[in-house]
């Protein structure tokens, strides 16, 4: 392949950089783009309905700063500010954010959409990288200043003359990560002379990558350095736009704010041009995971998911982190059972402590969270493939009918699910495993029929069962006496020529019924059978019989 | 949101870290493990059909080590290896890996999956992390050690006893990244206490993310440190194995190589369990971006992304890194406009230097590699919607067509494109522009038709042009001078009562056809028209009249 095309963009030197010490300790400000670059990103951008949708969503959310658009640039954009405006649709708490190109014409018009608006932020932008200036613009540095300079001094004219509220600016040296480092620094200075920002007359510089084009720390390093070098300080608000070029937008973006960045621009689910831009979900619930509040809510990811797709018309990855379909499933055996155990860990100390398993610290193997704290079920986590052992299987069948099997039982019914998965080749849901455990122990067989059965204490203390079988085609009365009703039964088959005897049995209340396992020994061959019925030692005959009928089914 | 649940895992403290300084020289060692964790994670699990048909993909693109399956956990898995070993299927520089827990009988199975293999790593894996050994394990640091050492003695054991080549041994202290590091410091240390690493018989000691639970700088800190104190260094392949919970496995992964590891596992398009394992393609492409030698074939990125998507039954998202369908697209009239400026500045370049476009270095605007380089196409980097301007709509018109449009006609046009997809809501593809174009400019109009026309140099320079018009409904036969045929025909139609004149005139040749663009002034109203036809002269006529039928056009 043809790397030599190709170059690292040559690193900042920062050798006393103090970001990888410095961890997140809250959140930043958040301000989606998702009606602005995740928008003009789409095949079929957001019509009018679908921008109203997608603008409530984000206020539910929590979102204080909105990009709504692009108004200079597009009509639909412009109509779509003016009816936020005129209409009142902003909530007191939310500032709306349009963006123009440094021209004049585009910056009048874009003033024009926010006439009247309450709170308001004008986004200037211009090109800083070489290879812009040098392709697109055929400027040169004080070229590209000069652009910014008189951009921001319409900017400042207008925003004096607007009319019902207040027009706060955002200035975005446009592909700054691409940009040698003094001259990002020169461009957003002489923009700030410009502003004359002052703690109550804050700017925010944004910093973009507008192609990712490094690993995320030399990012952060440029950010840190910028941080460190902006004058007027405490009166910026240092900004980030991280696209995902290299799959590391989520890590850009974090250890941008390690680096001094207070505010992130990004969108739901990582739309917006090409690769997208940041994952504001994604960033949000990697905070609430180490335990910081988000500053948004995501409790009903869903919700936010279903709205995010019907606007965007782009599905969410099943792999998506913290929202797509499979990331709390687990397929894999041992995954499954260590989080059958974390489970059940989670509700001991819940019920120690005399709180609900929600309110106790979260500690479950292979689940970064709890799907419930999201909306998503507990159900939903285990899936059986053929990958899949005891764990899984067993606990879908708990979840489906109450049955709590038996260690060694779980291992031999999860052979029959995998040899059935296996030969189909495909998952096996709940229910198939409910038919599957049916048709193996609950059935009546083809070998012994229990048409009657008694069962008094016998004399000397075990128990005696006298039964009408049918027993390999015959039908006879038996009677046997055994320490429990199951052992009792089985003994009363040598009458039939049948050597059968229980080597372990377990009893569990389900609902009305009873549940018996009962492992048994039948000729030499140590295999379960489960009976099920609303009388106890009917479930426990039952279970003898089931074993017995499994070792004619596997002979025949 | 109930944040408090959650804390965040604590941070090894390493401030003398050198891992940011160190960028990334070369490709690390690559093992893909799309036939094993990836398969694992799957719905439907792939049959043996699919199995091979993943496994000579991951050979052609260059893996030298491939995990082929978990063989003890499941009889598909083991009938692939046996098919692999004893149809001598596996490449000789290619080295099949199995994984496996640390239980005697399931080693002893593992052994048997590779009997008579050429050259295989097994793969033994337990779970180290404090969590994982109190709710899954119920044992202590010693249980655990214990339970690496005994399997790492089996190993070695039959190892020494395989036949017919030789067993490589890989450990891996599975959550690794939850793990107090003195810990999987000790552990490791134990298990090469009895595997005796040398440089003639390396180990691969594999620190997984086995759930990404901290930002990727926290994981490099953790690699840098056991690189660091590992014993045996030399002898020690350092492998790592990022999981993607929170959207950094690749940036876990460069800044773990930057740390010191030599090897990653990964899967095609970031498969596997929940939000699947790092992505090693984009590992590849990240690196191929930055100049370096990728040591995998991703020139057919359509191919292995097909075959994977066949294979797995998961779509490859419309935005993944350099994969998807959408991320060498531009929508925005910006983006569009600097990427064909980027374009014409490389053909300047190439045609300077006497080169193809193709070897020179890559620099065009929004666009991180030439899409070609992954067998992707110019033509599908540009796409048309409502936010949109004039490049996108020029490239593709001059893509389908070959017409090079003047600028102000470009941006005239562009406005008509841009009406029809606000008012559709959809995306405008270079077929439905290419008929805009037509109907807009090319076909017969209503007012002004001719039906012939001659022209012939007039006395002292200038052209004469006669013709044969029918104008606002009435047949007349005009003539006119001026310096060229466009000129004196708009001159000629005074004589009906029409002011035209051209105030703009280019020629362009477009295969047989000569196409004209004559910007003129109809009765004070600037526009313009495009004449295309066989001979030039009637060309320049048919642009005068496009002109003069879009002002009836535009007043009805």
């Amino acid at each position: 392949m043809p790397f030599h095309r190709y170059s690292a963009a040559p690193a900042l030197e920062l050798p006393d950089r103090t970001w990888p010490d410095r961890p997140i300790v809250r959140a930043p400000l958040w301000c989606s783009v998702d009606l602005r670059d995740g928008n003009q990103a789409l095949a079929e951008p957001m019509d009018l309905p679908r921008k109203h949708k997608m603008f409530a969503l984000l206020c539910r959310m929590g979102f204080k700063q909105i990009e709504v658009g692009f108004p200079a640039a597009s009509q639909i954009d412009f109509d779509f500010v003016r009816e936020l405006v005129e209409l009142d649709l902003v909530p007191d708490d939310v500032t709306i954010q349009v963006i123009t190109q440094a021209r004049a014409e585009l910056i009048e018009r874009t003033f024009e959409a926010v006439d009247g608006a309450r709170q308001a932020i004008v986004h200037l932008y211009n090109s800083t990288s070489p290879l812009q200036r040098r392709v697109v613009f055929d400027i040169d540095r004080a070229g590209a200043i000069d652009l910014a300079v008189s951009g921001t001094r319409l900017c400042t004219k207008l925003a004096e003359d607007h009319r019902g509220g207040v027009v706060s600016f955002e200035y975005t040296a446009e592909s700054f990560s691409s940009t040698e480092p003094d001259f990002a620094l020169e461009i957003c200075e002489a923009v700030m002379t410009v502003w004359q920002p002052a703690p109550d007359r804050p700017i925010i510089v944004n910093l973009p990558a507008t192609v990712e084009c490094a690993p995320p720390n030399v990012f952060a390093d440029q950010i840190e350095w910028m941080h460190r070098n902006l004058s007027h300080r405490e009166s910026v608000c240092l900004s980030v736009h991280p696209h995902n070029d290299r799959g590391s937008g989520i890590a850009a973006a974090e250890l941008a704010v390690m680096a001094g960045a207070d505010r992130v621009e990004g969108c739901l689910f990582g739309n917006g041009e090409r690769t997208g831009n940041v994952c504001l979900v994604t960033l949000g619930m990697n905070l609430f995971a180490q335990g910081i509040d988000p500053m948004l809510d995501l409790s009903d990811l869903g919700a936010i998911r279903q709205v995010a797709e019907e606007c965007t018309r782009i599905p969410v990855h099943p792999r998506h982190p913290y929202a797509g379909d499979l990331v709390y499933t687990a397929f894999s055996g041992s995954h499954q059972d260590a989080i059958k155990k974390g489970f059940e860990s989670m509700e001991r100390e819940a019920a120690r402590l005399g709180r609900s398993p929600r309110q106790v610290p979260w500690a479950v193997p292979y689940l970064p969270i709890d799907p419930a704290d999201v909306g998503r079920t507990y159900e939903a986590v285990i899936r059986v493939n053929s990958q899949s052992g005891k764990g899984g299987t067993a606990y879908l069948l708990q979840s489906r009918s109450g049955l709590a099997l038996p260690r060694r039982l779980q291992v031999e019914f999860a052979r029959t699910v995998q040899r059935y998965s296996e030969s189909h080749s495909a998952e096996v849901d709940t229910e198939r495993i409910w038919e599957l455990f049916g048709s193996e122990y609950l059935r009546p067989g083809s070998r012994l029929t229990v048409a009657e059965h008694t069962s008094r204490p016998a004399a000397g203390g075990p128990v005696e069962v006298t039964a009408l079988v049918s027993l390999d085609g015959g039908e006879l009365r038996v009677s046997g006496s055994g320490p429990d009703v199951a052992a009792a039964f089985a003994a009363s088959l040598a009458a039939g020529g049948l050597a059968v005897r229980t080597s372990h049995l377990e009893e569990q209340v389900v609902g009305e019924d009873t549940a018996v396992y009962a492992e048994c020994v039948v000729g030499g061959e140590t295999l379960w059978g489960v009976g099920l019925a609303a009388d106890p030692a009917r479930a426990a005959v039952l279970a003898v019989a089931s074993a017995v009928n499994r070792t004619s089914a596997q002979a025949v």
